[in-house]
């Protein structure tokens, strides 16, 4: 239906009872709109971290299936109480949990992927005048068992619900005003985007603008379900995604850092065929994230192969490079802990040299050493000292945002 | 199966995560001795009032499907905590919300009734060596909306699962020993019963033992299920609820006494064919429950009628007897708060006048003046002042049980 609205209300919007109540009076002033409606929630402030506490005291590795089990009781609570409160205030509702709203998963549990949604159920209480309330961030799979979605689940399950419904828009209610050119505690100026392409939210959600996950911005392009990043405290518009904008070619979206990155590095690895390959293999059946790598030959048959991985995989990613270090014989490992990417995010940077060139120069001006480069249609990334990294996004936004 | 347990752990034996741990090891215990167990579990200690206190933060009168969505959350997390616990010892578990197995009720939110169970996922667990957890006092009905089952909601999912799976016994887990001749806060000689009628166990559940609820021993009845009263706290055998028992002609099962009662007289009531009935039939529209009911003629052409109510129901039903008062011209309403009725339980009984007449004696010698009395094939019972009520028990338990 062309007319459906899909909203998303994260934790700090569902905090207490004080603040579900206030939800819920906004959710009945977009209701008095005429606008057909379904919230998707996720749970009460800290319930989730709560729930895992108690299991943790009870099993350091309780079985992925019953902790779904558990965690989903935090989403349903959410629905129901907001349920309540906007009948307190007149609107005609209908919770639904994951499984009651047809969200069919695979059956990774902990980590599920939404394989198809049933929308009957929430086309019919549409039908009949209800708002629908739906637990977010859970589904069920083909056995009935409940499963959860993982990281940035409640998002994803709310573009996936405006995808199947056909919505309008699908809105993220979060506690900032929207997408910015980079993090304004860092950066005071930093701007608000009104738009942003999918490809350069994604960019910006995967290094570190932690308001979208990018796991939900990537099923918002493949259905070209326009999404919109908005406040939950205050009735301010806020930043919308979608397909294509219109604009001059270069367009400079914002500067994003992204800190607790680790840097490993093998020196002296014999430059023999198919090395790396196996390095990467071996981390990635352990499932260690890699983000940037660079090999690069400074002696006679042998190479430095350095990548980085977030800090808290260093404790499993080392002995795997240890050991692997040993079997080929390297010379060395080092380690750099507090290293830091700065990047550009925007269209056509990479057809636009003078942007790299800004890019690069401003950092040496400030005269801090570049370790790592890399670069895609959407953006330009530098590995940094974690030390010089506000400063650093500080005088980029100066150069990129804030002249004229 | 004939070789099936079903056990019910109640809130206290879920109280914390140690208490959990504590259950699981129980449960262990007797799954060693190689018996299929399904385990109903209620909800963790205090969790379901503090649902509720969260709803009526947000409305005085919360939607009852929405309070069902919310409650039920209660017993998720309790077969989710518990199957971790027991995957952490070693025993192979699968938790089962209401919905999950198939516990099929009608449509009446926050007291619905079980009218089905589909155990196909229940036998087909079992098949497989696990031990099924099942959340009690949850259910689902046609529509697929979850509801909850009321009072005494948890044995009655036992039960039902007992009955449905044609278990060899359903034991109910508490945190007293089993069913004792009176409450033993009052009279510390009280005895434990080793086995009690369904018939007996029902007045003695009814009068205000608050053991098992009524209904939960019905059904068990009905269905000739085997129930065992039973401690949590350490591995007595308990009291065991069956259909005949072999014994001597008379058998006095217990004292019980059951406060929080409220007495309505009606005053010179006019002696027409129908007046009573249509007091009771106002009472029973409105949801009042009656309990003992009086009617005596003292004077020409008019009637006294009493009758009892629970004290908290006395807010409803004075404005429904007044209006009735009024419309009949009845001259007088009196109201007494704090009355008891003493029960005497037993088979038997009422063919045996010397029973009836030692007990109404016992309260004579004591001073203690009876407002009302009421009889069945397995009780008297009397109405006296609350007052008298702790002093009454202990004087008939020592005649009843403490001779010889």
């Amino acid at each position: 239906m062309e007319n459906i609205i899909v909203q998303k209300y994260g934790g700090t919007s569902l905090q207490n009872t004080e603040r579900i109540k206030n939800t819920a009076k906004r959710i009945k002033s977009y209701r008095e709109k005429g606008r057909e409606m379904v919230v998707v929630v996720s749970a009460m402030g800290k319930t989730t971290n709560n729930l895992l506490d108690l299991a943790r005291t009870i099993s350091d590795s309780p079985p992925k299936r019953e902790l779904d089990v558990l965690l989903s009781t935090g989403e349903q609570i959410s629905i129901a109480l907001l349920s309540i409160a906007l009948n307190e205030i007149g609107i005609d509702t209908l919770s639904l949990t994951g499984a009651q709203c047809g969200i069919k998963t695979n059956g990774l549990h902990s980590n599920a992927r939404i394989e198809d949604i049933d929308d009957a159920r929430i086309l019919q209480e549409l039908k009949r005048g209800r708002v629908v309330i739906v637990a977010g961030f859970q589904g069920i799979n083909e056995k009935g068992d409940i499963t959860t979605l993982g990281r940035g689940g409640s998002d994803t399950t709310a573009v996936a619900l405006a995808a199947a419904l056909k919505a309008e828009k699908c809105e993220i209610y979060t506690d900032v005003d929207g997408v910015y050119s980079t993090d304004p505690r860092i950066v005071p100026k930093a701007v608000k985007l009104n738009a942003i392409r999918y490809d350069e939210m994604l960019e910006m959600a995967r290094l570190g603008a932690q308001i979208l996950h990018p796991r939900s911005v990537e099923l918002a392009k493949n259905h070209q379900v326009p999404l919109e990043v908005r406040s939950s405290l205050n009735f301010n518009s806020g930043t919308i995604i979608l397909g294509e904008i219109t604009m001059e070619d270069i367009r400079i979206s914002g500067i994003t850092s992204e800190k607790n990155i680790a840097r490993i590095s093998i020196a002296r690895v014999p430059d023999k065929p198919g090395i790396a390959y196996r390095l990467f293999k071996c981390l990635s059946e352990n499932e260690i994230s890699i983000d940037m790598i660079l090999q690069n030959l400074n002696h006679e048959n042998a190479n430095d192969i350095s990548f980085t991985t977030p800090t808290e995989a260093l404790g499993e990613a080392l002995p795997i490079v240890e050991k692997f270090a040993g079997e080929i014989e390297a010379q060395e490992i080092i380690v750099k802990e507090n290293v830091c990417k700065i990047s550009l995010v925007g269209t056509g940077i990479l057809g636009h040299g003078e942007v790299a060139a800004a890019f690069f120069e401003t950092l040496s001006n400030l005269g801090i050493n570049i370790e790592m480069i890399s670069t895609s249609e959407t953006k330009i990334s530098c590995l940094i000292d974690g030390k010089d990294a506000d400063n650093a996004v500080r005088t980029l936004h100066r150069i990129f945002f804030e002249q004229n």
